[in-house]
């Protein structure tokens, strides 16, 4: 049994964000897995297999690589981002623990990536320069009551927040939720970065407040950042504004 | 004025970890700044001049390449890991509100790059799989207090943890306090995550408990990651544990 899985990040879409590790495991795989838009970034070589599989198919995609590894094949599966972050790496590891013995001997590794809150921030500046936590508002797998009471903890302990998944077509109602729960414990003033599609050619940074925001252009493809007490905008003229978080704190925060 | 100043996340060390973007930044650049040991993994270019500095200031490094840039240059300052996350970018940030007029006029970059809690939770499965915060216990700009707050508000509401800095030599307590603390909200089991200079030749990586945990191997190369109640652990004959947090999870956790 010489078959390996690689979990591998692609980072936000553009190649400028494949690290050489990324693109040295996509390289050496003899199967490709993954969503199929994903897969689609991926540059096509010669003598490899690639097996596209619909978006909310985690489990099952992460069992056909598994499949796949243990007959002795060389694996890659890809995720946007970092595949540890809301993505495909918690799945592997899920069916390696439910599913067949042989798919605990595989020689298993992940590759990291650039997560979405993390070329969001550096696009406007440095939003997460302090602490700061990362909730999937996609009530799937886990009550929407649980989201609201980690928004209430993040927001009421001065952590700044970064929301993945804020809607979809299916959750249509759950991000407008999120913001107003999130008005229980942080000022009007509140700066909200919207990062659509960073790292892709549609890609579009919005900088509002937790007053204004809507959420009416957010989508799949949108990370919100909610600043803290400490998070600050400096105005430039002729230039965006950059939006950073202090590194310094107080208690009454 | 057509100086530029562009913040560079070197990823966690060894050059697969930097991005093709960190890579073009880095060669364009006609000055490099950054702490000393961070600015040797840089390539010698011929042309570039180099400016390491100390540890602890943040502050001094900025305003020195920030004002390298106002007189024209093409500066890159360089950050391990991601330079948003307890790193240079909110300090060149802070640097630029409180600074002198021309430093609002620059064009200011900041290249993303992967972060110490993407890279320790690749090496072991994907621990950070869902719901998490990321909590610097330096108490250097922000009281003790404060960072007791975060991490019982993160503990209770079922985020999984990732501790920046957990100790130095000037700050020996801050990391059994902080256990001390999480062992009020979280079972004696939970699995905890010791990664030490991940990414570079001295790697390690330790799986232990909250119980069993002392920190006594722990220093600033050290994150360390705190599981929730939904973290699970994949023991494997002949291979290294996996862990991961579950995609789902219940109200009770």
């Amino acid at each position: 049994m010489s078959g390996t899985l690689t979990v591998v990040g692609l980072g936000p879409g553009d190649p400028r964000y494949l690290t050489p590790e990324a693109d040295t495991a996509l390289a050496s795989a003899q199967a490709l897995y993954g969503y199929g838009p994903y897969l689609d970034r991926v540059a096509v070589r010669a003598g490899q297999s690639r097996h596209p599989s619909d978006n909310r198919e985690e489990y099952a995609r992460a069992a056909a690589a598994l499949d796949h590894a243990a007959r002795g094949g060389k694996v890659a599966i890809v995720s946007g981002g970092d595949p540890g972050v809301f993505a495909m790496a918690a799945a592997v590891c899920e069916a390696i623990e439910t599913g067949p013995a042989a798919w605990r001997a595989l020689d298993v590794a992940v590759v990291p990536g650039i997560t979405a809150m993390l070329a969001v921030a550096a696009r406007i500046g440095a939003p997460l320069g302090h602490d700061f936590c990362a909730v999937s508002l996609s009530d799937n797998l886990k009550p929407w009551e649980l989201i609201e009471r980690r928004l209430d903890a993040a927001a009421s302990a001065g952590f700044v927040i970064a929301l993945y998944n804020p809607v979809s077509r299916a959750r249509p109602w759950q991000f407008s939720n999120a913001l107003s729960r999130l008005r229980r414990h942080l000022p009007p003033s509140t700066p909200l970065v919207f990062g659509h599609a960073v790292g892709r050619p549609d890609e579009h940074v919005e900088l509002t407040t937790l007053e204004a925001a809507d959420g009416k252009n957010t989508d799949m493809a949108t990370l919100v950042i909610v600043g803290s007490r400490e998070t600050r905008v400096i105005s430039r003229s002729g230039r965006p504004p950059l939006v950073y978080t202090q590194r310094a704190a107080e208690v009454s925060a």
